[in-house]
């Protein structure tokens, strides 16, 4: 379950640095939109960048995000891809823009394929 | 060589993500203040962490910034860990802290044994 600290961090204007893995096992990291419903966070990229590759050969990912307001409320957590779906991805990415850009997204592509990563919380080990 | 946009960047007043390689394979990301000297990244922690243990065995990492006022003026890139040292730690954290906090580092510890995980960047492949 997602503590309510990283709740509030993911639900707010903010920006998630997603890691993701590499075919050659060295780590890749970019700034993402992010979105939560029910205890999943939604992430939203194109088919064919690193990231989508990535997580699609290996759904292990880490988290990072803080407080555009006050970097030093941070919050920083393990994930699993539990699925990756181009269904409602077109939606879901107007959705995002209008979080973060208040209007629907602004960079809609001819042929483009938005995929929409799903991911759920991994409990730190104790 | 780091480009002028990726020296400004963290050059500025700017978070960077670093993600590194945890034991298992699986990513891991935390928000770090950042200092560049010549050409390489440097990154200052407490030895025991998990991002120095991952660093020490394997040197592989990726980077993330973008400008605090202008979150989409952002760089990705991958670097190479080429030292990782106590020597200068404990002054090189007072010097992130005066361009962060614009203060020494209010946070030393009795018995505390900061690094500097120096940084290489790798060039994209083409």
């Amino acid at each position: 379950m997602l503590t309510d600290k990283e709740r509030t961090l993911l639900n707010g204007k903010n920006f998630v640095h997603l890691a993701t893995v590499n075919p050659d096992g060295s780590p890749q990291v970019s700034p993402v939109w992010v979105g939560v419903e029910d205890d999943f966070i939604l992430i939203n990229t194109e088919q064919g960048r690193a990231k989508a590759r990535n997580v699609a050969r290996d759904p292990r990912v880490a988290l990072s995000v803080y407080d555009q307001n006050d970097p030093y409320d941070s919050a920083s957590l393990r994930g699993q891809v539990v699925e990756i779906t181009e269904n409602g991805a077109r939606d879901h990415i107007d959705k995002l823009s209008q979080k973060y850009l208040g209007k629907l997204y602004p960079w809609h592509g001819e042929g483009e394929r938005r995929v929409i990563i799903k991911i759920r919380k991994v409990e730190p080990k104790h």
